[in-house]
């Protein structure tokens, strides 16, 4: 790899010392670069490829780490990671230990803002401005959203602030025609002040014509002609102006675009003047997901982000990986289509995670009951209480963690009236490389509290199967938590039989020692028990609870151990030690949960090893209690 | 009172069989109605009065209940209430066991959808519409939304949504120009389409004159001027096009509007036209709040809500009420200016509650530090967040029951990131006659999981003071909450003064029972220790909780009773039994808290009697438990 230029860039100093000309070239290398370690390491790859001109012309441009930049999601902060001193530690991103795959404001002073979730970028980097504005502090806030995010309600909420608060921010629109909703694909295409001071321009030859009218006769059916002509195609932008002068300037925007995102000698001078410029702009940018590699440019979904892959494919063609055993979403998905062919009034939700939540052959059989309300979640969980109000049965496949965005419509909408809408929450608990913010660690707490929800935590595949069915089948609220990646490879059968609402089964009988498992843990403590000789329950539900074989259990053994993927303030063991309290059992119980940190990224494996989560850690730690 | 129309209307069938012309009649006897019930009652006042004609043209025209009503917020549904069979128990709303002051599922088959929170009507509608669409059932679904739930991200994410999705759904939007965000203020003044007509309109007359100019030449210059003076109003008019495409149109819906919503008449021409159009229709109309009630049309802020007033007051002054004790919003208040006062860093928050969090004054003193965001929740925390990562010291003033809509952002943005923003949580707890949409019945259970939160629960006003003087000075995520209303009148001191973070203190040394009491429940606890003789611990801090003192209170008690107004589950509660089982301490250990049921509405005092939080209930239970 021959990247001369690239190989003397530490920190964005370096990149300003470089004459404006030789940008492209810096380009070109980043994109060979990157092309390079992260189809050695695996991660987001075309949303990277695509911002390679735009975060140069940034860190050339703006005063970073004094100026701000907020990137939008921040999947596609590679680039930047590259150019502010993190280039030879990029062959370690995403990994335990290594660079986060996204902005984190503890690992460089150039994250200005930590970020996973979508559509804060622009509140975040308004709250900068402000705090800035009233410290006397003159640096810059810029935020960096896609179209796609544009989607969420909180993008809108804080663009309805920033034209309002007199702030200097900058806000780049990257359009790359990925949007989830055809609404927002069609974004501004035209300046629509271009098109008023178009006709401004007419207006004002109309006006210096007629002044002469009597000296020209001739030419007045030619100005008669041509105005007409302006004003006809004036109408025909008119149509577009629907699109352009929405979402910006009606909010107080300067609007500018838009540009072609990948001319990074454009940008920078774009940028150098709108860095001078007063007030809340918006700079509308075209750039192609992908872009300069063939592969991610044809198919952006698929390669979104990718696994590792051999170095020498990242030029040609990626192999077809072996078939990996059926995750939870493959699961999922698969119930998803049987359950909707056995009962017409299933319909299924998805906030913009059709391919990560299972949903693609569901969106095939059955595209009329099949719903992507875009990055939206507030939105897809009222809907789907709508839904349930005229007798469908709203499915809502959703991730554990951004379901905490639609916590309010969950309580609200939902469970106060008691709507049998099925929530199936994938990536509950750890989730490994993408790390803490998307930790799926909270769902069970804060669902515990919510009236009228059923809770199940699924062991294996099948018992996954198995409690869809079974909440789906209820006439109220209903979660199905079940966690990312495959589970211990059990057989699943192909039925859509239920089982007992709030019951739960001993899967080992041993003695003295009761394991309390819920979902995916309930593997690790048939391993434990093993050794031990402990009694393992598969408690199926959080909620209700099985009083009745909690009590017995507690009677029955010395110890209780309660083991849950999910954090252990509020969560399942929680709700055990209050049901002990309730029936008045005191019994030694110890709760194995999520302790009460920010969790790392990295291998998921490894992260559940330190979070004392791994059967050998789960072994070690019962030993040490009962000893 | 003489309303003989009203008289004879039980159902919405009963006004169909009105002719047209005697509607504006019923409209006064219906604006009289009402100001003789609220006035009588108490109860939302302003936002009712401008929907009077409203209402009345979507039972006449609207197949109801077959067809769907979703009032966003709906405060303003009395007039929909009196219309569908409870106008004889309007003086009962609000009340214990009378009408909820908001739609209610179970209340009414005219209710299609529960609400209370703010911006869900177009997605509840619009699923309604949807599965209505995929059953064959012919029904129409109409969301009323006020201007200013149209700030919040959930009414765009819904509206994104509608014009995507070939439902056939009407939006009325009912301006009333009181929205909070001057930017949604400037909603939709022309209708766009009139403005390209009119400018086809030139253009055609243009053409035709031009092929008579050389016979009418004397006209030139006058047809010159004419157009130019039409350019000129349209260029002008062009400024009010930003408003009036924006948010409607561009979302694939038909516009029309704005007209008046006062003219009953024509409402219902208009109506029974939309109810034939396919397709997302938007109706603006311009409503006036408080319409026909000189006070409320005068100050709407002030008779938003009212309480009790004399019914012959209605019509004249209102008594100024004596001054209460201070509320907790009002000692909120008074902290929020003393500490403002002594430190510039601190600027404050407000998700479109002024009035209600008590930021009237701190407005008047620290204008620039003051921060209305509109009713965006989500919003408010991420722009917090922003403002602490630049130095600010932000303090969120929100409600209990709307920082769920916000709790994906405190999690994700500020909590993750360890950022030092101040959540002043008020209305925690049971909330009386708002009922359940408002209960703040949740935040300790969702809260407690959060990493590096730092929560406190004041047991009186003073100690609200040293704790929202605490936890401000804490460098990390804090919460404070407190009830609604006033505490027991306990004498405020003036000082900034902190205390120890994560200690309790004990109130009252008894025996063999200790009281672990969490926020308003400790008053009730101590009152009980009077007759048990228990010690009654104040614990200040649910996050971090004082484990050595409980670990003591375990240790030289034989009983341990927690007592907290928050659900059971998750709550403060649970975190003593996390600590107890943590440090092997077997006691038994009774549970006070607020039961897993949907709470309903009235007197404070009487819902917690009846959750068994009140002290006589409390003091049967310890009593019961120790037997």
């Amino acid at each position: 790899m021959n990247t001369p230029l690239l190989d003397n860039i530490n920190s964005p100093k370096d990149l300003r010392e470089l004459p404006l000309e030789k940008l492209p070239q810096l380009a070109a290398e980043l994109r060979e670069f990157l092309l390079d370690s992260v189809g050695k390491t695996g991660g987001h790859f075309a949303s990277n490829l695509g911002v390679i001109e735009l975060t140069i012309a940034l860190h050339y441009v703006y005063d970073t780490p004094h100026d701000h930049l907020v990137w939008d999601v921040g999947h596609q902060s590679y680039p930047h990671k590259i150019l502010t001193g993190r280039k030879n530690r990029m062959n370690t991103i995403r990994q335990y230990g290594g660079l986060a795959g996204f902005p984190k404001r503890s690992e460089s002073e150039y994250d200005d803002f930590g970020v996973g979730h979508s559509s804060t970028s622009i509140g975040a980097a308004l709250g900068m401005a402000v705090a800035d504005k009233l410290s006397g502090n003159t640096a810059r806030s810029v935020a960096i959203i896609g179209d796609g995010a544009m989607t969420a309600g909180q993008a809108f909420e804080a663009l309805n602030c920033a034209g309002d608060m007199d702030a200097n921010l900058l806000v780049i629109l990257n359009d790359n025609e990925m949007s989830i909703s055809p609404n927002v694909g069609a974004l501004p295409k035209y300046l629509a002040s271009h098109v008023l001071s178009d006709m401004r321009g007419v207006l004002h030859e109309l006006k210096h014509q007629s002044a002469r009218v009597l000296d020209r006769l001739p030419s007045m059916k030619e100005i008669a002609e041509k105005a007409e002509n302006k004003f006809k195609a004036i109408a025909h932008e008119g149509e577009h102006i629907k699109q352009s002068l929405s979402l910006f300037e009606n909010f107080g925007f300067d609007y500018t675009g838009a540009v072609d995102g990948h001319d990074v000698i454009q940008l920078v001078e774009l940028l150098r003047e709108l860095r001078q410029r007063k007030g809340a702009q918006l700079l509308h940018i075209i750039t192609k997901k992908g872009n300069g590699y063939k592969l991610a440019e044809n198919d952006p979904v698929k390669y979104h982000a990718i696994g590792k892959t051999p170095a020498a494919e990242t030029s040609g063609s990626l192999k077809t990986p072996v078939a990996p055993p059926p995750t939870y979403t493959q699961v999922f998905g698969k119930w998803l289509c049987d359950q909707a062919a056995a009962d017409s009034r299933l319909v299924a939700i998805t906030p913009a995670m059709r391919e990560g939540s299972g949903l693609v052959e569901f969106e095939q059989q059955f595209p009329t009951r099949y719903f992507d309300v875009g990055i939206a979640e507030q939105h897809a969980v009222t809907f789907a209480a709508g839904l349930a109000c005229q007798g469908a049965k709203p499915v809502v496949a959703i991730y554990s963690t951004f379901l905490q965005r639609g916590y309010d419509q969950l309580l609200h909408d939902v469970a106060l009236q008691n709507l049998p809408v099925l929530f199936a929450i994938d990536r509950a608990g750890i989730v490994g490389a993408d790390g803490p913010t998307h930790a799926g660690a909270y769902d069970l707490s804060f669902l515990r509290c919510v009236p009228n929800m059923v809770i199940a935590a699924p062991s294996d595949e099948n018992e996954c199967r198995l409690l869809l069915s079974t909440c789906y089948q209820l006439d109220q609220p209903t979660a199905v938590r079940y966690p990312r990646g495959s589970g211990c490879g059990a057989e699943i059968s192909g039925s859509l039989q239920t089982v007992p609402v709030g019951k739960g089964v001993i899967r080992k009988q041993g003695e003295k020692i009761a394991i309390i498992g819920f979902g995916s843990m309930v593997q690790a403590a048939l391993t434990v028990a093993e050794t031990v000789n402990a009694t393992v329950a598969d408690m199926r539900f959080v909620k209700p609870l099985d009083i009745d074989l909690i009590v017995e259990l507690a009677q029955s053994h010395d110890y209780l151990v309660c083991v849950e993927e999910n954090a252990q303030a509020g969560g399942a063991g929680s709700a055990v030690l209050e049901t002990l309290a309730e029936h008045g059992c005191l019994k030694p119980t110890l709760l194995c949960a999520i302790p009460d940190i920010v969790t790392e990224h990295g291998d998921s494996a490894k992260i559940l090893d330190d979070l004392g989560l791994s059967a050998e850690k789960l072994l070690a730690k019962i030993q040490a209690f009962v000893k």
